[in-house]
């Protein structure tokens, strides 16, 4: 939690760009996983209701009244048998005296307020909700089913609260670092425990255990696989070959931040010139978005750049063939990199994704695509300063998709599927670091730098 | 997976227990945390699905028609958009065969499967649900409130797979012994990382990720903290303090069984003799229920007299007095012992919990209390063999509870709280194993025992 003032700052200005009605900020609630009790943990708060009310109690909703100028934190207070279970925990009066809030209330008092709000036809703004116990407290509360919901959500809520966390505040900026230090341990460890006869899962354990130990949680299920070429592949029992690739995309969540990072290496420690070949044209493509982004330039076009320039050099692998710009207008890298080149992170690891896509990453001049594999670039607009994006190209051989376009002709004019064939046991590749937008260019968060030059990641590996 | 017989044999008995109707067993759907596309990991199947249709997949829901002897597994298949992120995955309709399932069919099929049965008034058998995208899904389809479907699930259906569940068969007992060893490891890495100045997060990281890397994840949430008088507490950024206990409760799921172990050390490994007076108190109770376990006794008498041993020993500390039987009347102990002997362990480490525990562990000769400390108790009625069981009393010092009742001169005739206070600083003790009810008697479950005995305690955190 950041000092009292951010809240207050921060709800002033959504006030201002929301402009009139009843803000409702739903918190979230225990999720349980196989019986009420048994609740997946740690608790996970939901992100806007944390920018803007800080706290990090189940069972709390921000009110924001608009025209009257009024903050309310809905929430009961616990008894003492929760206290035997759970320790003593803040009154909502004083957790909402912590973020600058002036009154509290119970559960009860946000029906009412709703009721009131509904009887005065004036406007509810909520968020597109993604929990289900909050998509039955909006139907209880407004009378909306939940498949209709998404769309009852709140367009001027939603863009207000996109423009605010787009771009982080410097508070956030070192809360980000902090997590991919931790995303640094988290790595290395991975890289040094991998070899021949190790499990996935094994692996994968280590990833978990040490975000765990050292921050919160995962900031998504962590990848651990010798199958690289599936995108969310999760850890199996299956043993490292020698031989194989390993790919671990694995973040963590401090201080309510994130970060995202994707390494790939050979289970031995040692590339074979062929994995080589692959490994160096997404290293080169990574390195490209690197040395572009700045503020002013639109990732849609270094999304579009790094697909040309990634069939450029599978050309010359003989992986692909003919006219490159006719290549990439029909889709056909999307072979090789099915997903987009970033996307924004923040409190949510593809931050703020659950708003809505076209809202977070897209605007008037630049709208998404809906080509295979384009259609997975989640963010296009033009970057500003204190965006964070992640830079992650990948380079996949994934057979059934192999297998798809031969038996359909797709691409065919441009995609050499005979060399393709002897590449399906390959896997994938993918590297991806966090990217800071600067004043007039982009660095690197994260003190300590995750080993990806294949001469450094060789030499790792090797101690 | 068990072996497609397992299930028919089971889905055979489940038909004949519960005699008529349409039996819905839902599946679990992917819980997102943050948002949409990132849930909760790893997926949690609901236990009764996977107990009845053995798959771990999501969206499905199995259903069975008991008067015409059908049955159908519920879920629509995925496409090659999905096999990219995710990989290949069998059809529903392999999925069904692998578990001798006859049909399959879509899930809009599930639609008119119940709107054909409230056509003809049949009776459509589901148990309470836990999940809120279940609680829409099952609105949705029978138009009961969320609200009300605890109320109007199948009472026969609840009692059948409580029956069913509450007996594990050979191959469920060795899953639980496999979860068990992993559980070893669990503990026994915590008792060796544990040390002054290590925080409380980094051990129970080690124990999550030691259950990641060997099981495939914690059966509830690791509870590793000096204070152990908080029942369920998160392990917090605090370092460890010569001086103090800490207590780990934690257990992994393992090929879908459970296993949930208590431990309690001194953060030097060495024990004080104030610590040592408590400690062995706890030990002796957790002997004697042992001792004592076997089919016919009723849990719920073991719990009673557990309580009157520790109030017998606490009166030798002098931390309680009067008659013992009195005290016990009255819940004096509750202010040591403020929850139940012990639960049933299964595929939920809570097992059947979410289907109500008053029809799991209580029935017409065994009802279960209202009084503060034994209304936790969550299993009452007579052990029968091949029940599995876990042994966990504890003894804590809330000071909260302590103040509580002290102002209200609660059970003030049976306690010292001149004496108490002096404990504020003590936290809590808990030893905890998990036990097979077998014909004449019980033993622990797992190869190796995590050690307890004080002595033996002090010499493994001696390595
Ligand atoms: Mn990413
Ligand atoms: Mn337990």
């Amino acid at each position: 939690m950041f000092g009292k003032e951010t809240y207050i700052r921060r709800r002033a200005e959504l006030k201002k760009l929301v402009g009139n009605g009843v803000i409702l900020l739903f918190g979230n609630n225990e999720a349980p996983a196989n019986y009420p009790a048994n609740a997946y943990s740690p608790f996970r708060q939901d992100s806007s209701f944390l920018y803007f009310f800080g706290q990090h109690r189940d069972g709390l909703v921000g009110v924001i009244d608009v025209d009257n100028d009024t903050e309310t934190l809905i929430g009961d207070d616990i008894d003492i048998e929760d206290i035997v279970w759970f320790g003593s925990v803040d009154s909502v009066s004083n957790l909402a005296s912590q973020v600058g809030v002036a009154k509290s209330g119970p559960m009860k008092e946000l029906k009412s307020i709703c009721n009131e709000a509904l009887r005065l036809h004036r406007k509810v703004h909520f968020l597109p909700p993604y929990r289900f116990d909050t998509m039955i407290q909006i139907m209880d509360l407004l009378g909306t089913h939940p498949s209709q919901q998404r769309e009852a959500a709140s367009l001027e809520l939603i863009k207000a609260v996109v423009k605010m966390r787009s771009t982080k505040e410097a508070q956030e900026v070192e809360a980000i670092e902090r997590a991919c230090e931790v995303g640094y341990q988290m790595h290395t460890k991975a890289m040094l425990t991998a070899k021949p006869g190790v499990t996935e899962r094994f692996v994968g354990g280590i990833v978990d255990g040490t975000a765990r130990s050292l921050a919160s949680k995962v900031s998504f299920a962590t990848i651990f696989s010798q199958h690289g070429e599936i995108m969310h592949g999760c850890p199996s029992a299956a043993p490292l070959e020698a031989g194989r690739l390993a790919l671990c995309d694995a973040g963590c969540e401090l201080d309510d931040y994130c970060s995202d990072h994707t390494r790939t290496y050979p289970v031995t420690g040692k590339f074979t010139q062929r994995q080589l070949d692959i490994y160096k044209i997404v290293e080169e493509c990574h390195d490209y978005a690197l040395k572009v982004a700045r503020p002013g330039v639109r990732w849609y076009d270094v999304h579009m750049d790094i697909c040309r320039l990634m069939t450029e050099r599978l050309k010359e692998l003989g992986l692909m063939k003919g006219d490159t710009e006719e290549a990439v207008r029909a889709g056909a890298h999307a072979m090789f990199l099915p997903h987009g080149l970033g996307h924004m992170m923040g409190m949510d690891v593809h931050d703020m994704e659950g708003l809505g896509q076209q809202y977070v990453g897209f605007d008037e001049e630049t709208q998404p695509s809906t080509q295979f594999g384009t259609n997975c670039l989640r963010l296009g607009r033009r970057l500003e300063e204190n965006f964070v994006v992640t830079d992650e190209p990948g380079i996949y051989f994934i057979p059934a998709l192999i297998d798809d376009w031969r038996s359909k002709g797709h691409c065919e004019e441009y995609l050499n599927f005979e060399l393709l064939d002897t590449y399906k046991d390959f896997g994938g590749i993918r590297i991806e670091d966090d990217l800071l937008i600067t004043k007039d260019g982009c660095r690197f968060l994260g003190k300590n730098r995750i080993p990806y030059h294949p001469a450094d990641v060789e030499e790792f590996m090797a101690k």
